[in-house]
């Protein structure tokens, strides 16, 4: 088997070639193919820019992988702040004696998600470590995208704005849970790691008012809304039964004693609009493929005290939700 | 001794701590502050986008440490692009049980350093591996320059150009090797790790026509020299006995059997420009602190054949250079 030596990060001939013989067969455009100190770009006036260090473990997962899930985090975290994904970077660090297979499929999968949204990859670097000084594989990836949809942000949300949420959650961090734990469900739990500029897209250009958006990743939908409840002095009131949460998600959650508030989604949006505009940005995302699950959750109400997230059970009761805290689950992204 | 806990990746309220606590108590701006998913960001339609993780070990060297030698890295590759250095992000992977005080010490040097050409770090993000899974810390910077000398460029050097280098070279790479393998010196080895912008706004405003800068890193500056005549199609014919090499540097390479010309720079430019405007560079680098040890040590010439790097020994005979290949140093960087 072929694999990663310490001589591809070294600077020299077998970088070069690891350089022209993967990353650029599968990355190629016309911008890398220069490969300078730094790439030089056209854009607008008004950009995001955003970066993410990925070190999922395991590295391959149902649903992704490592790869894939870099360039949609980075490709998601402009999304989100309504910014179409122009460029990205990528920067490997890689353990010696890493398969060069798992490497180039790694690469392919970046090139297949990248298409996705029409992001090039134009800078990249490669770290190559001994063995034994990390595992496996780190990817770096920041991004620059082209703010069409301005203002939106975490302290921009409104008493009475209703909270979306496009699809189930928790299911990336549940998938990796099961898989890393060895722990098998009826029905196999699959990552929900996905791009949603396409989907975002068709909610920022409905002409709709949006006032914040965000994928809940580490910490889940809970470090969201607290986040956006801090942000802008509010508490949120959330429906405990609208949330949707698929069933091998709960299955799991029941068996480790997790709630699915806490688990991280890498292919689902929050959405915080003002009421009046909330059925129509629902039905928008309801006919699109990556928005298909979702459901208006609940609304931001007066914060009174502390900001926090409050959620109606079934029975009616009410009961505060936990702010994400602790370990929480390492490498899941 | 406080420690990096796992938590402190979580994405929880130790998260949130270490942010407000450590990085945005030294690292504040108007852009960081705002701690959204992307940061929103103006610039002028011509930007420079680079992209570099550090592994280096040991973390702490003389001269500098990981943080600082990621900014001036980051720096200095938008900087010979001819990019002022604008914004950057940063990027930590964090190993569990990492001192708290170190990650300080390390942020309180990027402030340090990125105050010196006035770049800001506007975006960012922690994850920390369970212990063994990681060295230490690594750390990715990304960065975005506005391109304010255009052209320069690695296929751009033209037969009867001027080679200057901005001072003596390999320091940083024999200072890694030396602390790494225990050696010790009579004079001690110490990094050249800096950044180079304030340099290098000297050389490309004086008028004169440069045709391409890089700064000699991993491979050293034979790695610069060959990607330079590989991709102008040029050979170089340097002057061995004018290339600067400080006395501790030379003695650590004749101790290893090494070559100080693939040892790494962290803080030097070589520059290929027409030779008419060679002396006018040469008196504007040595009259600034940063290149105080400039030479001009040789000239592009015809490829004839394949392109080389030929140099002409203290007794006037020539050999060829080897080009850097093998493992060479790992962790330089």
């Amino acid at each position: 088997m072929r694999r990663i030596l310490l001589s591809h990060g070294g600077g020299g001939e077998d970088t070069w070639r690891l350089i022209r013989e993967l990353f650029l067969k599968h990355l190629y455009n016309e911008h890398l193919i220069k490969l300078e100190d730094a790439t030089v770009l056209e854009v607008s006036s008004k950009i995001a820019f955003t970066t993410d260090s990925f070190t999922v473990n395991p590295i391959f997962f149902r649903g992704g992988n490592i790869g894939k899930l870099a360039v949609a985090g980075t490709v998601n975290d402009l999304s989100v702040m309504g910014a179409k994904p122009l460029y990205m970077s990528v920067g490997f660090i890689i353990e010696e004696g890493f398969p060069y297979e798992d490497l180039e499929s790694i690469v392919i999968s970046m090139k297949e998600e990248a298409q996705k949204s029409g992001v090039l990859v134009v800078a990249g670097d490669t770290k190559v470590v001994p063995k034994g000084t990390a595992d496996g594989l780190f990817i770096n990836t920041s991004g620059i995208g082209k703010v069409v949809c301005e203002g939106l942000s975490c302290s921009n949300i409104k008493v009475g704005d209703a909270v979306i949420v496009s699809g189930g959650i928790g299911e990336h961090g549940a998938c990796i849970l099961a898989q890393r734990e060895g722990i098998q469900m009826d029905v196999e739990l699959e990552s929900d790691c996905r791009s949603l500029w396409s989907l975002i897209e068709k909610i920022i250009t409905s002409g709709a008012q949006i006032h914040a958006m965000r994928d809940p990743t580490r910490g889940g939908l809970s470090a969201v809304l607290y986040e956006w409840a801090s942000n802008s002095n509010i508490s949120f009131l959330i429906d405990e039964e609208s949330i949707p949460v698929k069933e091998p998600v709960l299955g799991l959650c029941e068996l480790l004693g997790l709630e699915p508030y806490h688990l991280a989604c890498e292919g689902r949006v929050v959405v915080a609009l003002p009421e009046r505009h909330a059925q129509k940005v629902l039905s928008i995302m309801r006919s699109h493929p990556d928005g298909e699950g979702a459901q208006i959750i609940g609304r931001a109400v007066p914060a009174e005290g502390s900001p926090k997230v409050i959620l109606r059970t079934s029975y009616g009761t009410h009961r505060v939700l936990d702010p994400p805290a602790g370990e929480l689950l390492p490498r899941i992204c």
